[in-house]
């Protein structure tokens, strides 16, 4: 069999909601959760110190034994993605080829891209979408104060709405036609974005699409397990932390392991 | 001659808050600032984390050849402060201390403390000031989106000026007299915290606070220069944090060093 263990990377927490979506459509497979929560968020820092950390990080999960890596993070996918493969012997999936698949293939003509400023600076979305549907157009908004506000647990929250009416109008008053989640803590905030993006507008999640991807890639590829294992490291903990883990994945963590990635 | 070159540290841009104060107090006496922009925030992460980053930068600063570190940073004050005096050789300042003494000097006598997660979390406020003036009432508020707001650059806006009113209606309808401001950051939110807050309660500022305190710990202590230098380190430099860090200080950084602890 060719899977035995399944690495999700995310910068913190944002990754879990692609994990929550696996640990639906994937069942009997060990999967290990790695958060880099002592030095999140990634989306606000530059390619060099992504591209650095995003590594070091796939390093240490290949160490526990992964066969295969998801990066769980748009930013680290924007950014890092070319690099890990090459230098990792396991596949490497990011979270944005199967957004960009979707998306496209609603058969939308304008499509609205947001994500980190470092996820929108890097282009990765608007070319990935050209490079597939020359003809759509593309428009990218940066939406830095999504994630502080997600991390908050401010999902459902007035000035949470506030926030996205600002990031948005621009979008809507250009006429989009898909809204593309480019960040997976954005899922978490859906309600919102929904109700001001308005009907009409379909909305594509990035968690959701690369975990059906990743089933798709493993389906009768591997042995299935009365009781794998999920386990969590992260590289700080707090209770504020854990709750909000809990919360994005909707069950208990058992499995949470401190590791200092410096101290090794 | 006791002084030649002071260090200032902060997780971020927050800390230029304090060395602007210094600048406008101390003429002729070299400055090195340093913002761990690459692991910025500190302020939702754990203790343990805070002092191990904390350590790292004030040995980097060490070894820049200072005689003096202020740590301007709260959350690293808070909770690293005397690590870092048993470690160092050299007059460690925080930004607790002088600020909490601003605030006794007043006559308070129901004093509001604001900050990040973790500098309120330590109680470092509250113990500071009941240690000094047992019988002064003292209530805590974190804001952790505050700090984000300023690094957006939202320093009076009308989403600043929401998640204002939500962190400080409790301090209001509590009656407080004073509110200390305990993050190097929100000296930049005072227009829209005193907005909120109304006439009638005095806002202490840490920043200004402590880089008095500086200006009179080494009065008459340094030789003063003609072309003093100031050099400014980060582990991580993109355009918006220059840019937000030239705003903060109002005039133009000139000596700009990235570095990387890691790779020393």
């Amino acid at each position: 069999m060719k899977y035995n263990k399944i690495g999700i990377f995310d910068s913190g927490m944002g990754g879990l909601t692609v994990l929550k979506e696996m640990l639906k459509r994937i069942n009997g497979l060990d999967m290990v959760y790695f958060g880099d929560t002592a030095r999140l968020p990634y989306g606000t820092k530059s390619p060099d110190v992504i591209k650095q950390y995003t590594l070091e990080c796939s390093r240490f999960l290949v160490e526990q034994g992964i066969d295969m890596l998801v990066l769980a993070c748009n930013t680290a996918s924007a950014h890092a993605i070319s690099m890990v493969r090459n230098e990792l012997n396991i596949p490497v999936m990011g979270v944005i080829e199967a957004g960009v698949k979707a998306a496209v293939s609603t058969g939308a003509s304008r499509i609205g891209v947001i994500g980190t400023t470092a996820t929108i600076k890097s282009n990765t979305y608007a070319n990935a979408i050209r490079a597939i549907r020359p003809e759509v157009d593309v428009v990218s908004k940066a939406c830095p104060l999504f994630v502080p506000l997600v991390e908050e647990g401010m999902f459902d929250d007035e000035v949470t709405e506030l926030v996205a009416k600002r990031y948005l109008e621009g979008l809507i008053s250009y006429g989009i036609d898909t809204l593309l989640l480019g960040c997976t803590h954005y899922p978490l905030l859906r309600g919102v974005i929904g109700k001001v993006m308005g009907n009409g507008i379909s909305i594509v999640d990035s968690a959701a699409t690369t975990a059906a991807a990743v089933a798709r890639m493993v389906h009768g590829e591997y042995e299935c397990k009365e009781s794998p294992d999920v386990v969590y490291y992260f590289t700080d903990l707090t209770q504020s932390y854990l709750k909000l883990g809990e919360l994005v994945l909707g069950r208990h963590m058992d499995n949470v392991i401190k590791v200092d990635l410096d101290g090794r």
